[in-house]
C-alpha cells in the first residue's frame, strides 16, 4: 500500500484555498503592475553560492540542498525571491531598465518553522526597485504596499515602520562589552526597558544613559522622543532623518497612518535602510514585510542601491478570511 | 567574484517573456474556471514514492531527489503535476467532490533534453477530470482544450487526436516475436511502411497483413480506413470506439476540426484510453497535450477513471509570438 503522505512541513492547498490565494495574487499582480513593476519568472532552484549571498549562515542551514547529478553543481531550492532578482539584475543589464521595477509571485521553501504548525513552503507576491535610493524610492515602496493591501481588502491592516540602523547604532553609542551587547540585543527585542537599564552600567559609550529609552520607542510620540533619544548619535539621526524624509513624501501621496518602531534590532537579514511591516488581524504574522537593502546589491558584483518588500499570501488570506467571519457573523446578528 | 550563471538547463525569463506567460496562464485559468474546474496549488516536492507511481523507469533517472536532512526520506522536485493531483484525489475524498474537477498552474522539472535548448524547467497550465470515465468525459476534456486554444489566441491550432491502445493492439494482434516487436515499434513512430511490411512476414499473429497499413493511419479518412484495418482485432475496435463516440460528443459541444493520428505507440506513459495533442506554427513541439489515464489512480490505491491536459506555457507563448510577427508583417506590408 502506497503512502500517500507529503514529505514533511509541505501541504496541497485544497480548492477553496487555492482560489483565496489566487484571486490575491492577481489583485496584487494588477497593482504593482498599475505601479510600473513588471514581472519576472524566475527558477526554483539556484547554485548555492548564489543563495548564500542572500542569507545568515543561520538560515542556510535550513535550505535545502543537494548536488545535481549531471553537473556536480551543489544547488539549492530557493529560499527566497529578493537575492534571485537580484543575481537577475547584476547578471542582465542588458534585459532591464534602470532603475529596474520587478515584481514575483510564487513559493519558495524555508526551513521547517519552530513554531508548529508554520509550513515549510511559503506563497509569496512581492515587488522590488533596483537601483533607486533616497527618501522618494522608500516612499514609492511605502504607497505601493499601502494601495497593495488597500486593494486586497487590507485597508485596516496597520503599516508599522522602522529603521534597521537606528537601533544598532544606539547599542554601539553605548559601547557594551560584547556579552552585554548580546544581551542588550535581547533585552530589546523584548522592549525590556529594566533589563536594558542594568545592561547600561555595563556600557563605557556615551551613549549608554539612553540605552532603556529605546525599549520604549514605538507608538505614538515615538519620532519626536527618538530624535531627543538620539541626539548625540549621529548615526542615529542619520537613519531618523531617513525614516522622516520617506514618511513625509509617502504622507504627500497619501500613505495614511502608520506606526513607528525605532527598537527592531534582530531578524533584519539584508536590511540596510528604512523596514516597514504590515500586520491584521487574524494572521499568524505580518501579511507582509519589507525594507531597503543597499548592501546586497554589491555582494552580486552590480553595488546600488535597492528596497522591496513580499506579501505572504497565506497570512494575508488568513487575515482576510477574519475579515469576512466577522462580517459574516455581524451580518448573522444584524438580521436577527 | 561571484558566478551569477543558473544551475544547468535552468533559465530566468525576463519581463517581456514572463508577461507573456501571466497573461496566457490568466486566460488559461479563466476558461478552466468557466468549465467548473478549481484551482489547487501543490508542493514542489514529494516523496520519491509517490513520484515513482507516475513514471517510467527511463524518466524517472532525469528526476531531481535528494535525501530531505530533517526526516531521511528522499524527496524529489516535481517532474509532472498530474500525479499529484492524482494522489491528492486518492489521499482526500473528503476534500474534493467525486467527479473532482481540478486544474493547476506551476512549473515542473524534468530531465534534461536531449535535444539542444529545451529548458529543464517547464511552465505548465492543465485540467483534470478525476472520476468520470466514458466518452462525455472525453469530449469533456477535447472541448475544453478546444475553447482554451480559442480565448488564448491559438484557434488556428490543430487538434490531433488518437488512442492510446489501438496501435498497441494492433501490433499485439500481429503475433510478432519480442525483437520483431520493438522494431515494429521504432517503424510505426517513423511511419516506415516498408519496414512494418518486411517486420509483418516475420508474425504469426492473424493481424500481420494489417500491419504497414498501421502507418498510413492518419489525415483525411484516417477512421474509415482505420475500421477496416481492424476489423479482426477486437481490442483495437473498441478503442476506435471510444475515439469515434468522444468525437461525436465533442463535435455536438462545437469540437471544430480534428486531424486524427492512430499509428502512436510510443512515449505514451500513462495514457490508457483516447489521446490528444494540440499542435501550431512556431511552437517546437505541442502547445498541449493530455489524454486518458485509468490506470494511475488505481496505483494510488483509488481506482477510477480519470482524463486530462497540460498546456506548454513556453510552446503556446512561441505559436502566439510567430502569430504575431506575421501579423505585423502583413499589418507593414498593408501600410506600404
Amino acid at each position: 500500500m502506497l503512502d500517500l503522505s507529503l514529505p514533511l512541513g509541505l501541504r496541497d492547498l485544497t480548492p477553496d484555498h487555492s482560489a483565496h490565494l489566487a484571486e490575491l495574487s492577481g489583485r496584487l499582480q494588477e497593482v504593482f503592475r498599475a505601479f510600473g513593476y513588471r514581472r519576472v519568472l524566475l527558477p526554483t532552484l539556484e547554485r548555492l553560492e548564489v543563495v548564500e549571498r542572500g542569507l545568515s549562515p543561520a538560515a542556510l542551514a535550513g535550505v535545502l540542498k543537494f548536488v545535481e547529478p549531471g553537473s556536480g553543481e551543489v544547488v539549492a531550492i530557493r529560499p527566497d525571491i529578493t537575492p534571485q532578482i537580484v543575481r537577475l539584475y547584476a547578471a542582465r543589464p542588458d534585459a532591464l531598465p534602470d532603475p529596474a521595477r520587478l515584481c514575483y509571485d510564487g513559493p519558495v521553501l524555508r526551513a521547517r518553522e519552530v513554531r508548529a504548525g508554520r509550513p515549510r513552503e511559503v506563497y509569496q507576491a512581492g515587488v522590488e526597485l533596483l537601483g533607486a535610493g533616497g527618501p522618494s524610492a522608500d516612499a514609492e515602496a511605502l504607497v505601493v504596499l499601502r494601495r497593495a493591501l488597500d486593494r486586497v481588502g487590507l485597508s485596516h491592516a496597520v503599516l508599522e515602520v522602522g529603521h534597521a540602523r537606528f537601533a544598532t547604532a544606539m547599542l554601539s553609542a553605548a559601547g557594551l562589552p560584547a556579552s552585554a551587547r548580546e544581551s542588550a540585543e535581547e533585552a530589546l527585542s523584548r522592549k525590556d526597558e529594566g533589563a536594558l537599564a542594568a545592561l547600561a552600567r555595563r556600557g563605557r559609550g556615551a551613549g549608554r544613559e539612553a540605552l532603556p529609552a529605546l525599549a520604549t520607542l514605538y507608538g505614538e510620540g515615538a519620532l519626536s522622543r527618538a530624535r531627543k533619544v538620539a541626539r548625540d548619535v549621529p548615526a542615529a539621526v542619520g537613519a531618523l532623518a531617513e525614516l522622516e524624509a520617506a514618511l513625509k513624501i509617502a504622507r504627500r501621496r497619501a500613505l495614511g497612518d502608520v506606526e513607528v518602531d525605532l527598537g527592531e534590532v534582530r531578524g533584519l537579514g539584508y536590511y540596510s535602510g528604512v523596514t516597514f511591516a504590515g500586520y491584521a488581524p487574524g494572521a499568524g504574522s505580518a501579511v507582509a514585510s519589507g525594507g531597503r537593502y543597499d548592501g546586497l546589491l554589491a555582494r552580486f558584483g552590480r553595488p546600488g542601491p535597492a528596497i522591496g518588500f513580499a506579501v505572504d499570501l497565506e497570512f494575508a488570506t488568513q487575515a482576510l478570511e477574519r475579515r469576512d467571519g466577522r462580517a459574516k457573523r455581524r451580518s448573522r446578528a444584524g438580521r436577527r
